[in-house]
């Protein structure tokens, strides 16, 4: 009952700066923990909060040095680009608006990056971001950790050989409940941000999760965009971002698409569910439970899957920690990007090339691609719910 | 564990007569089956079949009487309407193009009538037996069993309780896989007439499914249409109609829907399942787990009502028939309509009043509506999937 | 979506007296609508209850001619057995008690039966029904009607197949909470002569509920019982009759099982499941899902089967009504259990030789069986839950 | 949607030694991996295998100082013991003989410990653990990782609060099927050591996995066993140690339980399931479902509890990482038991006084009555699966 991936190794051990993630942070605790788990990466410098109080109290007692712990991401970045002993890459988990200029001058210092998502607040700043990340040669994830479950690169390779014929429709969802009172009302952080514009940017919900679900359908099926025609709802008393929204798309090649999300679907905690429909088969993934698969067939019973007992691609094989029936959930999801992205900075390091398989994380690509999902469905929506070509 | 449903007593018993549903039919057996359960009405005459070698075959193997078997489904109102012991009501289960011929004529020579679904060819069609069925102070039932589970009508009680709040979102869903391959290609009856634009009219999978979404949907909130999205696809191989469609719907009042039905949903059997969100709460029912539904709040844990046992609202439990864990199905669903369609009969019969209660079956302003929605579904599409005003 | 079943026709239809079922009973009604929604036999006489004005009652208002309602079982019988029009057969469906005198002189009158479980108070009783109903030729049917689901014929198959491999385990429970409060202190019928050891006799929930365990694992695997130890637990104030029951089986050849049965179980409705396990894979049903069920396997993903879509035997498709995703239930499951048994009556009356499919319903050795196995459970328990040879 | 637990701070950064879990084993990996997660303590010496070879790779690929890798526990125990900065506590897992000697030493020279259940090889030898930990005031952490889910706490508490009533009926089960084909004689390393009297002990299946049950419950219940009832199956050709069990226990008090193991249940995964039935209500857990548990009630309907949604009590919801929807798993409740044990030994190495809720991780005394727990089983087995008096 043993699976097959490598345990935590001091020797190539990387070292990484990180901004965001003080005291009360939600995400940037889930990067730190996931990381340390398997011990790729040690945390060595810190702009933790937009409160340099914060950063202290919280940097110090995590044993980080008083002289790595900085007032504003650019001191961090500049400063720790000129040590020795530098890091290999900064982790970025700040709301929206800060993420482009933090990656920007990460990239120009020669930093490789991960950043949260979306990515920056429009197509134009990610696009200079994969831009420079190209043009730098660096590494560059954003951090969709929902497809690294590995039941779902299983998934991408059952499609991508045909098992399930040619794709016709995708039926995606994501319905979540939290906004569904005037959350923001009260204070809560998270509800504060993300309903604001200033900080959130042009959309709450399909900013937040509608982009989950392209960047999963898009790396399960491979399809691209034609046209979107999306309806942003904003049921909350007093808001002006989306809170819902209903998105019709048309894939190239005929295929369709149907994504919904949510913050005030009530009852709903965080259902990421995604089904597509080949000519021969189909496939059912929830992210709820995210360890099993069900695989539809038009000739035999339908089957589920159950991640480490039943046959897997090697590649989803390769992430699979522990035995079957023994719950990998969330901090593992992160814990496998991480294992991806810092195996391919590893690589790198050493001089070794990159092959497909090191280079299967969301990347800055992928970031872009999100930032553009979410400027067309606001275009569309704006305009009537109206048909938009990609 | 004794449930509360009348069972069945001759003194009331009801005679029809019947179109279609001759040996081979689906739907017309399970008409006959759940009318038989409770003893409710009993057949004496049919036109069962377009070929009368069929209809003579059947009918007999009925103990139905010689003279009571017609070549037409004219002939059979006709005829029967001149006797004296004529029926109390028609039923009518061919398929979609008869529909409005018979129950027209039907309401002509003064016989109440249940028709199958979609009601007409046409919304002019559908509002003429409307307005017939009015004139004459006739019922008219129309068989959108779906809606007719008892759980179905505790969550209709309980949205109209208030208990959800205000209804905010809609989405329903009814993926089958049946014409997911090219079923009609191998001479199966119901997939010719369905693909068949001069059996089955204007569209396919709205027609045939689509139309229980808006029907549910509509029982449920009681929610109107202000305008709708339609894109209808038509994936089998040489199909002019649809056997895929995604719909967005804007409700009078500001509340949002969004509908898929497929019959190439592979991996599907008969998925219908309607979400019903409000500001304080959620329901969620499938029909294949027909005896049970999941109600959501924003302030505490979901539950699960289980029919028979959990307490429901006074209209739901009398047409409960056996305790809780003993599951009641489709012919259940069936037998719930003919309980209410021909109680209302027999009062009306009677000489007695019909209240609310009485006539909660499907009638024909259902199926008017029903009509329009594929229309409009039908017009939205040709139009490049855009809005179209209800 | 044709499903195979034969319709009602009248040609075939047969007669029967019933001993029970007045208003207000529960298993009475279910059997007489599921015998009225096939068409296959009409009843023709009763002693519907205890009291005659019940009877009268009850017998009117379904339109039974005046002097075919009987004060006693014993009139009911003797009379119809003079009838030049008599009946086909008898049904039993009175308090436990009360079976074997009734089914006894039904048979010594020429009568083939149908009685409801358990068969009999004793085994004595039973075999003495047994070897009269062997003796005279006649047809006794017990309604175990859980095991006339379509799936259930299927499982039976597979086993007998050898799919599965050696049979080596069966865990089965059968969880109920009706019993979980006081209820026979309110008066509850059922309640209160369920927990009567006078009319009960001298188990509860082992006879009620247990006894379906017993059967259903008899006729799906085959195996015969060799030992068994069993606890019978009273947790209801001043019960002495068991409400839970714990069981261990030996059975003959090697294979264990481990039987649970409970109307303390609180939470649950009718939880019939029966799970058993070969060397090569598994089966597991539940009856409140009663559509589906789950085959496992060593060596690939488990599926899940689904009536009506995915290929069973020959037989259980023969039961099959209608189409996948449209739920049959519980008076499906006793439909089909008259199905197989009128069929067979039918067939003997017409001196057709009856083969093994034509007498695959639950019959009086069944319930002789079934009888046993309280006797031994209450046995063992009394021993201190000791183990008892078969 | 920021949860409470505190992150890893350094400050409070104990320090480790480990016995067994070199390259290849499945759980040290799983303890040193939650550790790493949340920082806790640090690894800083070990004795990773039975090979010298293997410890010195692993250790080194781990970054550990050659000088504290070691040949023998003997060795470790006794040279880290005189070491200054000599760690606070010895992680325990090797095969089951193991145990004992390594514990037992590790505790003589005044370290805490963590071991991997069962605890002993008989309960002579972990009553002497007991004892010497209780002696020498050490703490003692036994590994029953299951019952750490934030959600057992939640039910624990929620037992204890009387909200279920009395209990009466314990149904617990723990299927497993990796052993249901002879898998040790390809030589699987777990399956040869399990399934060897030598090494395994007495017992396989009840040793390995029944006793989860039994903490389980005892956890959940606080209900103490007066006798049991057990019946060792051994069905794998040639295995002398059992592959399945079912166990009838009578507890003081008067409830009943019923317990089922199994390594040959083919199609499932790591089943371990709980009931537990009082007299107003019910809970069920799964813990492949680790994040939901179902309570059950007499006089509502049922609901299901969601982990970081629903209300829990304060001592779960402080072990809850996460939001609801976002799945915590095996590896997080491995950190759970870390979070309480490390908190308990730093504020014993600060001197503070230790609380209830700072003792809830499993201990020495739960790994004694494990161990009495499987003894009994085996005796009572070997008397043919009679009565035995706890």
């Amino acid at each position: 009952m043993i699976e097959g991936q490598d345990s935590l190794t001091k020797a190539g051990r990387l070292k990484y700066g990180m901004i965001g993630g003080g005291k009360g942070a939600f995400i940037g605790d889930v990067h730190r923990r996931a990381i340390a788990m398997d011990g790729g990466a040690e945390l060595v410098a810190g702009c933790l909060s937009q409160s340099f109080d914060v950063t202290r109290e919280t940097g110090e007692s995590w044993g980080l040095p008083k002289d790595r712990l900085y007032r504003t991401y650019r001191d961090l970045i500049v400063e720790e680009a000129a040590r020795p002993n530098r890091p290999d890459f900064i982790l970025v988990t700040v709301p929206n608006d800060a993420h482009y200029p933090a990656a920007r001058l990460a990239l120009e210092r020669g930093f490789s990056v991960v950043c949260e998502k979306p990515l920056a607040a429009s197509s134009v700043e990610a696009a200079d971001l994969v831009r420079l990340t190209e043009e730098k040669g660096l590494l560059f994830g954003v951090a969709y950790a929902y497809r690294l479950y590995p039941i779902v690169f299983h998934l991408r390779d059952l499609i991508a050989s045909g098992e399930l014929g040619e794709i016709r429709f995708v039926a995606a969802e994501y319905p979540q409940d939290w906004l569904a009172g005037p959350l923001e009302t009260t204070g809560q952080k998270q509800a504060l941000w993300r309903t604001d514009p200033r900080r959130a940017g042009i959309s709450n919900c399909v900013g937040d999760i509608g982009s989950h679900i392209e960047n999963l359908v898009s790396f399960l099926t491979g399809l691209e965009m034609e046209s979107l025609c999306a309806r942003l709802d904003a049921f909350g008393p007093g808001r002006t971002l989306d809170d819902n929204a209903s998105i019709l798309v048309n894939f190239k090649g005929g295929a369709r698409g149907l994504y919904w999300c949510s913050q005030i679907a009530v009852g709903n905690d965080n259902g990421l569910r995604v089904r597509i429909f080949g000519t021969k088969g189909s496939v059912d993934w929830a992210q709820e439970e995210c360890n099993y698969a069900r695989i539809g067939f038009t000739d035999k019973p339908a089957v589920r899957i159950s991640r480490g007992r039943d046959k897997m691609s090697p590649r989803a094989q390769s992430l699979s920690r522990i035995p079957s029936g023994h719950p990998e959930g969330y901090f593992e999801a992160f814990a496998d990007f991480y294992s991806i992205f810092l195996g391919a900075l590893r690589k790198k390091k050493a001089g070794e090339p990159l092959t497909g398989d090191d280079l299967d994380f969301p990347n800055a690509r992928d970031g872009l691609r999100g930032v553009r999902f979410i400027e067309k469905c606001v275009e569309s929506s704006k305009a009537g719910a109206s048909w938009i070509r990609w």
